[in-house]
């Protein structure tokens, strides 16, 4: 059993990224970004300005935004994260799962090249592990 | 490999429960109450009134208070989820992972002899597997 586990998330962690990344100007206004969430039902958005210059989680809003009392008007460039935390789309998805664990996040940027062209998110894994286990179910 | 899969998935979503709810009363402002998220690094809180009478996640927040631009200010009463949905702590993890993708929800109260005892998220089932694999990893 021990092999089977490892083998499924041994493989690299482009099987799961998702390359639909939604992106909102730094100059944004929170409300607005949070329309964007609701609207294309995502937990994360980055931030971008030509390039990714940030990012930030639904649990950002809640824990910036929120539980401080910010203006819901102000830009996301005030509450996004700078320092971005990412891993090469060709790592396999445990490495990628320790890293989420020690920097406590449960979304990770995936890059090409050294550019940012995905995400991969613990939704992501879980949905795909259902989706399997529901093929094996229908196919006996 | 199916089997394998399918039997980590077939044990009593019990495995996986948290029995650590937390939980606010009504008339908690909606600031108080994501203080309280931040505090005890969760994703969601029951609301009690004697029993557990509403739930609210992460994403709820977002849709409907920073979305349309609710004030922090109201009572969480104003915004929780009255229509509970639950499932018996007995009840095989797949079974709860196919109502959660039916209700799109990523969090399910946990019942046992009716009563709301716990909970069970997405999150909670990912660091349970990545456990695993750590431990399968370490004793090689």
């Amino acid at each position: 059993m021990n092999m089977m586990k490892k083998n499924s998330l041994s493989v690299p962690v482009r099987q799961y990224t998702t390359k639909k990344l939604i992106g909102v100007p730094e100059n944004e206004t929170i409300q607005n970004a949070c329309q964007k969430m609701v609207e294309f039902r995502i937990g994360s958005l980055v931030v971008c300005n030509k390039k990714v210059v940030g990012f930030f989680t639904q649990g950002d809003i809640i824990e910036r935004v929120v539980a401080t009392g910010l203006s819901y008007t102000e830009p996301v460039s005030k509450i996004m994260t700078r320092d971005l935390i990412t891993a090469d789309i060709d790592t396999p998805v445990y490495e990628v799962l320790e890293l989420m664990q020690k920097h406590q996040i449960r979304h990770m940027l995936i890059t090409e090249e050294a550019h940012i062209t995905g995400l991969f998110s613990l939704k992501d894994l879980v949905d795909a592990e259902r989706q399997f286990l529901e093929t094996a179910i229908s196919s006996e």
